[in-house]
């Protein structure tokens, strides 16, 4: 069992962290589900960050990362490899700050994501799969570009913790946080929230359960929690594209950890109704990955205790998927 | 000309009905389309009342006015004549407080409609369009029943007005509001509660812009504010199937008339190309009559000055008609 040190993350932190990022995001709306209210018992809430400009959370994390940077590095222009909602925030940040971005970009990505990307004025360099992380690496050394990780970075995490810190704003009482888990960023920043959040009230352990919601066929947080260490996947494919990274981070899995009430896994029917219930019930387009923690609830896998907030991380799906699985 | 003299709304009125509102409605989330403040240059924030429990802003008036009836009346049970959002709310309320509903309606009404009051328990008496008046009045003599007006009414006023006190709570420096009208008790109770904002100012005119939008094949107001009253129409085919009652109502007009900038009138197409935006940009699933604030904009018909919010009544589109318009 390895344990790794990180640092705490204060409700200040996240408090200062919030603030700056409103240059740029939205603090996105909180809406109560009167259909899984009714259903549960208890007040069910979704966060609706597919309201953000980029269409996903993944906003916060790169902008805090990104404005962080000192002014001279942040110059010589950022370097990532995404190629979904992660490229695209970097790709609108560096926009914001008028500096160069490169998405190192498999080949395979689909055109829609690519012209998201390109929309945003960001240079894609198209590579293997296998190869991306030495390209991006080339890229670095020889251009002098800055790495800006998708999820394993402390600014990163920082930045994604403030959706959950605005929850708890909004939402004072919140028993339970359901949240999709790719990589582990935005699960990480709950986590690192509700941790805060704990140590404001002086508590050792309050009672907030925290859940995180994986595809059955990628399940990297369950593997983990298992091994107590990451465990490298394979990518598939899964109606929640954008939670097949090749593992948990190591960073997330430490802010994670101590934390987690537990992973579910769900099948690709079930993610499928997820999208459906959110735009029959509350007229709300939201991608696969993000409709993960409603169908969570819908299949039964996560019993709400308390007021509960499903983060619903974006809503950036292909036209043609998006109108199979709502009709 | 007529003067209609009507009693003031204050804000402290707004705020006791929006507090008491709580029980049952939701504090609809405002939500900037980051589109729209790109191409306007001003922020434009749309008011999402479709996440109301009926999904539309109607149960705020219906609310309001039933709960303030005196309780030996309120059990006799309430009557209305309305086969849409205000008939769906009327229903809702009366399940709450535990009495009898009758809705009238006409005999053509589509069939979703009436499945969606009788989902909430309510009676539905089936006449002709020209005979629903005095079916209603024929069920107040019968059967003691109280009619809840759908917009001519002041506790239906006030309590659509605290969708617009809720954006001066969120949004303090809105210049624009951009509202649908039917018969005009959302509109109403803007200007109502714009008044309210300008006489706790101590201004006796600030500058706040409010825009009325309606159907080009029912100009009811249009025709309203060049008569100096309200003119009757007869019922069009349109997709804002909402905004077409026989006429502005008398008591709404009076609330409109000093405040309002003016009213502009869409065609078929520009409202489609509202509800077309909304999903495409936003990700909105929002009903034709409820898009008409932003296809005003989009249109080039309404000018936002200032921070602009524009209000979307509801989201309730039969979905058929939806998918063709957002493909």
């Amino acid at each position: 069992m390895t344990v790794t040190m990180v640092p705490a993350i204060s409700l200040e932190d996240l408090e200062r962290t919030r603030v700056a990022l409103g240059v740029i995001a939205v603090r996105t709306p909180l809406v109560e589900s009167a259909e899984l209210s009714r259903r549960f018992g208890v007040p069910v809430w979704v966060k609706c960050e597919q309201h953000q400009p980029i269409g996903a959370f993944k906003i916060r994390g790169a902008y805090t990362a990104i404005s962080r940077l000192a002014p001279d590095v942040r110059v010589r222009g950022i370097v990532t490899h995404s190629s979904g909602n992660h490229g695209q925030a970097v790709a609108y940040v560096a926009k914001h700050f008028g500096v160069r971005a490169v998405i190192v970009m498999p080949e395979t990505a689909p055109a829609i994501k690519v012209e998201g990307i390109r929309r945003h004025g960001a240079e894609i360099v198209f590579t293997t799969k296998k190869e991306r992380e030495r390209k991006a690496q080339e890229l670095i050394d020889r251009e002098g570009l800055v790495m800006v990780a998708p999820y394993d970075n402390i600014d990163v995490i920082m930045g994604q913790g403030t959706c959950s810190l605005e929850i708890f704003q909004d939402l004072p009482d919140v028993g339970t946080f359901v949240v999709p888990i790719g990589g582990g960023g935005m699960i990480g920043g709950t986590c690192a929230a509700v941790a805060g959040h704990q140590a404001s009230r002086g508590a050792t352990r309050e009672n907030i359960a925290v859940w995180a919601v994986e595809p059955a066929r990628s399940p990297k947080l369950t593997a983990a929690l298992e091994a107590g260490h990451p465990v490298p996947f394979e990518p598939v494919d899964t109606l929640a594209d954008g939670l097949v990274p090749p593992a948990t981070g190591a960073l997330t899995f430490a802010y994670i950890r101590p934390v987690i009430r537990g992973a579910v896994t769900l099948t690709e029917e079930e993610i499928g109704a997820g999208v459906k219930f959110l735009f029959r019930s509350m007229g709300l387009k939201v991608e696969p990955s993000g409709a993960t923690p409603v169908a969570a609830l819908l299949a039964g896998k996560v019993v709400p205790e308390g007021p509960t907030a499903c983060i619903l991380t974006g809503g950036n799906v292909d036209p043609a998927v998006f109108t199979r699985l709502v009709t």
